[in-house]
């Protein structure tokens, strides 16, 4: 029976790391590889069923799926296959598809490569491509040296977790755009913070995870910045994604990352900062080790 | 031609964790298996050659090596492996047991579990034994909000990395020691840092790697802790194991952690303290992803 704080975090984080447990699709995917270097995970559907159909794109050999070698350039590649993905857009076989954003995100073997094409946000998880966002952990500092953090509640009509309790502010990284400018960005479009306080936010670090779900696979990687916000400074509902926010002890945020009300990704940045603010300590949390490395993956 | 600081420590923590590499000797290592657990690793020299020799002690079953199932409780197996230690100590066949210490590391698989037993330090890395440590980053604030930090310089009398440049204060979890209790007891004794300063540490996280060398595999995790000093306190030499303490500008100790002056699981803690600091910051540090997931590998 699971029933302490301690446990339901490490449930958090094995779930949101399910991919590498036993019985996940792992074993069974395929890697996804352009000009030879794996950049993403095939399913057994997407590539037997689905992929196969487009033999001009996408060409299956030695236990993997690369793009046909006349795709030689990151225009091209970008072109030909989203031009597979409008076909599949349109034939309603993935479900994910239908939450397309016109939002590209890059695709590199790793984040520190040149990225080698792009792709639709709403397809990233059926070839299984890693991920990277920005998370902003707002807080104050009270008197007596307590701290406190701002908590977004998302909108009921966001695509993804409505209704559930967020970091202050939190984006995914699209193709061209910096860290620093997604901070700016997602500060001022979500919390209606100013970016003459928002360039104080401090860079601290990323959390990693890799999770599957009926979409596909999500290697993701988010950047964590600290932003310690002067105590009179309200953050305001900006673009809609979020319908209030709260202030709250870290206390009480600590009982709520531990909840179903905190979409998961945000809980595991909650945690990284309890971690990284000394709120538990490894003498008293047994599991305080396999928090740190549950919040590291190698992607 | 390896140059620049963001390669030399890309460099410094694959090296770190060279066990996972391809040609590292995982492939061919046996786990070592107490109450149908692994905890540890064991070459096939140490396996084949060496406790092969000891049939009343270990036990060879299915690609794994166990101990004897009369060896039922945690002071049974703790007395009769280092019954064997002792003999292998007298043989003179493993360098490291040279290095003898008089001191117990615990054995369990994973840090939150109850150990299974007990074993000398030194002969630790021969069964690829999970070892856990203490790191204090000693550091000062100035008064324009820049960080130095205190480095020690180690006695040239160590048996590992003399000379080398270290933490302030860090020391190995010996049985029955709390992380806090290592923690004070490090700092008085290498730093002669009283425990009305010392408590004031502050838990941030850990760092973990595994490397194989000449004499085993080191699957290590260092608690890693915060100590901001008054600037008016100097750290002073104790037990002799440090023979000097130098207080620099955080920016020469970002250089310094990149040459070879420095003790390399320890550059790795201080690399965990820029980044949590923000010295280095994922739009201008190429391998800011690489950095952080290779501080955190899952032991």
């Amino acid at each position: 029976m699971v029933s302490t704080w301690s446990d339901k975090m490490l449930l958090l984080l094995r779930r949101m790391n399910n991919f590498y447990l036993p019985g996940s699709s792992l074993e069974r995917c395929l890697p996804f590889k352009v000009e030879g270097e794996q950049v993403g995970w095939l399913s057994p559907k997407v590539a037997s069923s689905t992929l196969s159909r487009f033999p001009a794109v996408f060409r299956p050999h030695g236990g993997a799926v690369s793009l046909a070698p006349s795709l030689d350039s990151y225009q091209k590649r970008s072109e030909a296959v989203d031009g597979v993905l409008q076909e599949l857009r349109e034939d309603e076989t993935y479900a994910c598809l239908k939450g397309w954003r016109h939002e590209k995100y890059e695709v590199m073997a790793r984040y520190c490569d040149t990225p080698v094409m792009c792709m639709e946000r709403a397809a990233t998880s059926l070839f299984g491509i890693k991920r990277y966002g920005v998370h902003i952990n707002g807080y104050t500092r009270n008197g007596n040296g307590g701290l406190s953090m701002w908590l977004a509640r998302r909108s009921t009509t966001k695509q993804t977790y409505p209704g559930r309790l967020d970091n202050m502010a939190a984006g995914g990284l699209a193709a061209g755009c910096s860290v620093r400018q997604t901070l700016l960005k997602e500060c001022e479009e979500e919390a209606c913070i100013p970016a003459s306080i928002a360039e104080r936010a401090r860079p601290v670090g990323t959390v990693s995870y890799t999770y599957e779900d009926d979409d596909g696979v999500f290697p993701e990687s988010q950047f964590v910045f600290d932003l310690e916000l002067p105590s009179d400074f309200k953050p305001q509902v900006g673009d809609g994604e979020v319908q209030a926010f709260y202030h709250y002890p870290i206390e009480k945020v600590k009982d709520l990352v531990a909840s179903d009300e905190f979409k998961p990704n945000s809980a595991m940045v909650v945690l990284h900062f309890l971690i990284r603010h000394s709120i538990i300590e490894p003498d008293t949390e047994p599991y305080y080790h396999e928090f740190v490395t549950g919040l590291h993956k190698t992607l």
